[in-house]
């Protein structure tokens, strides 16, 4: 049983919501269960430098906790005066994962600033954060589009991340909530496409190893949570929906 | 006529929302029209090494914004690696004011962390902050009394803080949102008790000066926002009001 | 009665010596008592990035203390590799307060670099910054109009900065000491110009409040230093006094 | 047909010399082609802060290169005063992947620090560094046994990593050279026990995807990959070797 | 002819202020012709971690420049966040220089903290401020002998310091002033003991070479210049002169 | 008797191995008897700032020891977040040596970057990285010549560096080991060209000093050393030693 009374394959309530603080171009706030981040997208009209006179643009993305998000208060990273390892994997794959379904060529010299703000913290943040940026992204870029500044929306396909995970019993389970993260044998968190397809795949067993057949659970498991979260996504950008799900179909 | 039609002696919808995230012993989300801050206390067992041994308390604050809480991005603090000299000089005066209200004799050897993080800013950030921190702190300190940790609420007064200023018409107004304040020709925080006292006055006239006329002017201001703000946090607080309204009547 | 006689109007000995150093365009040794400051001011041929290509000039401020300016040697900030809090909100003082009585428009694309290095320090640093650091920016200015760099004088009148507070007896009292700051229950730095309008005012009441009344009479001590300390500027500078005093009567 | 004629299982010449230079208790210089990894392991004794007084021990890891290990020279991370995200998350991986397979609780209250310093990079080298950092690790707790400070050695099983990765043409290939990095669809990194568990599986589609079917393929190359990577440290490690082998048969 | 028609061998007007600010227990300005530097001395009554324990003292030196004390204004190392390398030779130099001659057994476990602070720089810098340091650290000890908390002034003999170098005409000069050293072909620090032994040389021909028969005409200008400093300092340290000849003497 | 049983003027067995690694211009592992460092000479086409529009080229250096290149692991200077004051001096010390026989306004605007990496100490690091930082320059600039970038090779003398120091038995000796280093009462560095002239000579008596005469034997010492070196350098450089001697001789 979990402690929480979930199926293994049963994900947290997630909620999406849209236009949650007013300057940035897109806005989220996203909610897996206790786990709830502000996810901002920014359009800066140009790119870095190195990138600069291709035509081309760049997504970035940053992440932060706020000090008490957590059970302890950890201190914070402008006091320490420098971005631990952590913040840095992470803020590093949520970029990763972005670039991969969206068509830099076509957005022109912008960057996407795309900012996670964990404001309350359960477990499953990164997963979190690059579900809602993805949701604040196809915002951003569609008012883009609205405004006739790009042409299309450059998404090729939906975004979706979701943990799972190997706890002490032995069972494989989905979006691990942070009692579970802390005592699990395995830790996995999978990015993936509305097709399918994988986009990032990090698994891990601190102190601990896995089997393939363990892994072959997990990713079921996985499966089934992003298919759920697609739905979610859907809901929340609309009308954008159904461009990206042809785009997607069309590039198969 | 002031940009969003108000008196000059008129705030903005100010709205103080309690228990915001879940770890925090205080939490609130405070608004001053579209600015929005999230005030977390947090209670930590031990003090800073100049108090070690005296058996006394101390508050802290620290004061952040997200780097879309404006209309143009700004670079996070931690990615630059350094806090900058506005946002030093508002930790420590929401610090230093938040002392001026807190018998820190009565709280044993520990420290209240106070964390402000504006998730929306449109001017009165640091006011704002001072404010709903108050309220984060008497709820925090509030838990500690009730789990008989400490005896009595440590708590000498209310605390509040408004901002005022010379527009470029030159009149004087209350609580100005970012539209006003960054045309003003004298901007001035003005933080007091309950009582009606001082606890730490601001005034500055960048590239300009102000008469005794406009300060005495400035200050009527402030004294009937104060007022209005110290109703809202009674409401926040609930039962705590009367018991804070009593030491600070028995002090005069 | 003060610890050292003076009445509570009664400043200490202030002098200011010009061509304290040899390099700077503007060199000032001054002393409030035994509290020593030299304040060079440096002409540097560009403006910062924020402001180039507008034709107007800029002024900034640095302050630091020798380690041993105090009766306990303090850490080095450039081997703590960051610059404290209080420092950098006392440079922004220095700086802001300079930009109140000099007209940037006519300046041309200059910057003018203030250093405020306190050799000895015994109370009042940031106010003999401030008195000290405008005979310099003057003396600095002047020698651009001698060579005919810029057309006129850019001063619109005399900037000057004096503490008050109000002693543990309840006293108020004007240019306080170390002593008596270390224990003042309230610490007020008033900034003004020859004309008697406030440029800044900051009063901080840490672990106290001050009352209305208060606040007048700290005010009225304020304005007997100022009248004082604008007559030894006037000194110092010689024959520019004139120049700065019919400005400031014309735009009366 | 891959750029250096390899068949797309086979591994490059690699390469495992013991006692590469003096001080260290565990010294190895491992090469994978061209690429060139310093693996020195050190014994302190004592832990961490968060350890402390709990009887068991630590392993840690840092990973860096020389300047000019790289076709261009990159700036020193010491020089720039802040070690890269890219090298946190290497460093990171290291010295998870190493916990995985020493048995804390056996080596008392002692850190083993890894330090991996790449000094010619051909692609690879965080694999290489651990299968390197491995042997390194294997030999100083072995001087450990030998010199009885510890009973008996604390190995689990063997350790293993390699990169498996999806070339432009669509193959998947084994142990991919800078070259093909460079251009790949996807990279893996894949982290192996002796007994054929995963330590850690990290894969990447920048800019591109992966399907299930292509995971499995990587996955088989791996398995391969890894093999042949164990017999190697097995005649580095030598007599070592049986033990190890008997730990990690006895815990199936 | 040298540019201040000085003879080769012939010292700038050096002059040696003792008392020069009150807090430090030594505290000292020094000129060398424009060069002007400020000498505190601090006691300190702890040693750093890697002395602690053994019943002896350390001296250590810290040096920094006011950014006007040259013709171009210098970024404050405190802004830059860093000392640069040239900084840190000097003041490596100057603690280590200092420790020739003081005998750190006997001033049990205290730190002296030499503060070299550079008000006006016109070349030799370094080399004023240890000659200075000297009279600074003499006094502050000398005031440890008085209180009794020492017993005997730990001083082993005069320490002074120089500079030589040669010049685009070949001639070799004692102590070159600002534009004599931007010029010279070779430029040697000289620190001697009174008993005219060496403590530290550092000879250096920036793109330029010199001959064995250049470093001998060097070494004797330099004998003759410390000669001179010497007096001087027995001057500045008044009756602590005979105790150190005294023990000089006998230690030969 | 020494303690390896070396002459007082007998050098280590000194190697130097070129082409170490392959991506450099120059690449060098020098050997000083039990003391390893790897030497990269690489060529930049662009000149720092203060340089650019001059012509002229620029060489600088970087010094660095892996953790463990010592018998006690050292912190990484990178985790550190900045570089100690003792490599700074030795990578000044480098840079401002190779300066004084490479003729800078025949390389163009470009910068050689010496990187100089200890993978094992025993004394003698920065003396050994300047000798064995020669040959890698000269093999870079070799290749600019070869490759017609340039017209000749802008080298004119051999640059070598040797230690020298007095024993705690008094005795004067060439080339110290880290047991004798750290013993020694002066420890002394010389750097010498191919006509015996100095570039730089740093002698140190820490908690000591030395007399004229020990300075004179100790200079002859290292004359000894420096044409041995000499020889090495020579062999390692094959047929530029004939362009360089022609150089050497010409400018007599």
């Amino acid at each position: 049983m979990r402690n929480d009374h979930r199926e293994v394959n049963e994900l947290r309530k997630v909620t999406i919501e849209t236009d949650y603080v007013k300057h940035p171009e897109g806005s989220v706030l996203i909610s897996f269960g206790d786990t709830k981040v502000i996810c901002n997208a920014s359009v800066e009209d140009r790119v870095p430098p190195f990138l600069r006179g291709q035509g081309k643009g760049w997504i970035t993305a940053e992440y932060a906790m706020l000090p008490r998000a957590t059970e302890q208060r950890n201190i914070r990273e402008s006091s320490k005066g420098k971005v631990s390892g952590r913040t840095m994997e992470i803020q590093r794959l949520i970029g990763r994962s972005l670039r991969a379904v969206v068509d830099l060529d076509k957005i022109g010299e912008r960057t996407i600033w795309v900012d996670c703000d964990v404001i309350q913290a359960d477990g499953g943040t990164r997963t979190a954060s690059i579900t809602g940026a993805f949701v604040a992204v196809v915002i951003a870029l569609g008012k883009l589009v609205n405004k006739k500044t790009i042409k299309e929306l450059p998404i090729t396909d939906f975004l979706t991340a979701i943990s799972v995970g190997v706890l002490p019993d032995g069972n494989e389970v989905l979006d691990l909530c942070y009692e579970e993260d802390s005592k699990a044998q395995v830790d996995m968190n999978v990015i993936m496409t509305g097709k399918g397809e994988f986009v990032e795949l990090q698994g891990t067993g601190e102190e601990a190893t896995f089997s393939m057949e363990q892994l072959q659970k997990m990713l079921s498991l996985a499966e089934e949570g992003v298919s759920d979260l697609i739905k979610l996504q859907e809901e929340a950008i609309g009308e954008w929906s159904d461009v990206i799900r042809t785009k997607a179909e069309a590039a198969k």
